[in-house]
């Protein structure tokens, strides 16, 4: 590791923002120097809490994301937010928009924004997210806030990371529920029915309510839920309605994030959480480090082009050709 | 293999349709068995030449197929057809609809057409489209026509076996030529402007030369061609416009294939073709392996349970944690 590199992480352990950014931009630019700084930082990280927010177009999330970031600095605490677009590199233009738009509400000393699109990054968005997570919490962030725009399977990947998920829909938006992906739900944590004022806010609490109890005994009973999300477990998703232009009922919002952060804890659901975060980034670096392995076989490798030839001349098959690799990269087949 | 697989086989490889439909539901039941099917039959594979056609809806796809069909049973062909939709396991029910009313056009004797879904198969739904093209093609088929719904990345990995690949358009439809995605556009062979009975058939045809002149220079100097489409270098993709009711064109369509097929054949450009087929098919079949291997270690290994609580207890990251199980894995780092 350069020397460079050494002192941005002794600036970044000392909570210096600027070597945040700088080693989020190195983290995401090569994937080893990723691992550098992760294998460097990770025994201070843990520390923050990972607040993941998506909702539909429309349901105010900037807004939103605003106000919670005010009421959070305003208890001293330092914030990081990573917005995350899966959808489409093109749509960075728009989101940085919107980024900009929210650095006016708040003091730049203790809030960090970053905005991750969709750039093909090695080894997926999600996993270069968890770099960026771990570099924030060492930052001695307090809270990390990830928001997503979509609301597909990348976002339930994305959301593996989060102690809670909140969801925001708005009144009226008549199947903004539906557009949700069932994926999603069933790891919401927190709905939120943003823009109170706005006719109809109760209803929608009330089909909240409904759906909620509908999905209640399928949620319980189902296999999905029994690994990765164990941390829903046993936690009744709360409801709650605010207004990000007033700020209303933010107070308790932070209550209730409070309360399940609190039942978290004591109910030892994260470790199970903890183990689960662990294993799916470890997956995911796996897969990530195998391709590249493979990828580099099949460009320099004579053994693949005589494999080739072979399946050319039909002496073997590809499913035959796939058996010869695991051979060739030593793959034990007792494991 | 049971005594019920050899006597399919043999059944297939006379050109029994219902051998090869009972092989192609074993196939996408189980992969092992498809991997011990495509063992047995593979060197009876590789004389059926091979269509990729897509569009956007509303282009009359399915009528468009049926006549395409029947100018190929007029000479006596044997045709396989496959149905794709890799957007959603929903659409299965309309795509099946489509089917019915297409099988309705010909003989069954030497047609076969199969709707495949995205039902999360293991390894890919391009992986298993490869089995299906494989039975059919050691079933003699004569031509193989792969069908998809959608334009996204997902119809490019499927076209990576097809010979000539077709793209509908009609008259009017404004801005289909946008809707196809770029991925697509640069694997067209043959661009087909259907239900040219509809006013401004000739102006498709002139936006279409335009583009292609556009993109000419783009096309032949990217470097996404070198590797994977090296098929479509020298070939200038010829346009064509048709009438699927009246069948009018249908003639001169079958000439372009016919010519297109003798060039991938004269100039070499089929044996690039083939070893990347080849690649890829190997590479789906790889990471399938890989993730099966992974999975089933994470479900049973007790080192793995180590390596977590070593990552709990932060003495190493989840970057060491991939490291490590590489090692367990026994993967030879200097391949």
């Amino acid at each position: 590791m350069g020397n460079s590199y050494k002192d941005l992480i002794t600036r970044l352990l000392e909570g210096e923002l600027r070597a945040a950014a700088r080693l989020i931009t190195l983290a995401e630019n090569d994937i080893k120097t990723a691992e550098e700084i992760i294998n460097s930082i990770y025994k201070y990280t843990g520390n923050a809490y990972i607040i993941g927010i998506t909702g539909a177009p429309g349901s105010g999330k900037s807004t939103f994301i605003s106000t919670l970031v005010k009421k959070y600095t305003e208890q001293d605490k330092k914030i990081g937010i990573i917005c995350v677009d899966p959808s489409s590199p093109l749509t960075g233009g728009a989101l940085l928009g919107d980024r900009i738009r929210m650095k006016q509400h708040f003091s730049l000393e203790n809030v960090f924004i970053r905005s991750m699109a969709n750039r093909g990054q090695l080894g997926g968005l999600s996993r270069a997210t968890e770099d960026v997570i771990k570099i924030l919490d060492a930052n001695k962030c307090d809270v990390i806030i990830v928001e997503t725009v979509g609301v597909g399977q990348s976002e339930v990947d994305i959301f593996k990371s989060a102690h809670s998920v909140l969801v925001l829909l708005v009144p009226g938006l008549g199947d903004d529920i539906q557009t949700i992906k069932a994926g999603i739900m069933e790891i919401t944590d927190i709905f939120v029915v943003n823009k109170m004022d706005l006719e109809g806010a109760d209803r929608k609490v009330a089909e909240l309510v409904q759906m909620l109890e509908l999905n209640m005994n399928y949620k319980f009973n189902s296999e999905v839920l029994n690994d990765d999300f164990a941390k829903i477990r046993k936690w009744t998703p709360e409801i709650v309605k605010t207004n990000s232009i007033t700020g209303e009922n933010f107070d308790k919002l932070l209550k209730i994030i409070a309360k399940h952060k609190e039942f978290l804890e004591h109910s030892g659901v994260i470790q199970n959480y903890k183990r689960n975060r662990i294993k799916s980034e470890t997956l995911q670096i796996l897969k990530y480090k195998l391709t590249e392995k493979i990828e580099q076989l099949f460009k320099d490798s004579e053994k693949i082009e005589e494999y080739i030839n072979k399946v050319m001349e039909k002496s073997i098959d590809p499913y035959s050709m796939a058996e010869l690799i695991i051979e060739l990269l030593g793959i034990n087949n007792n494991v």
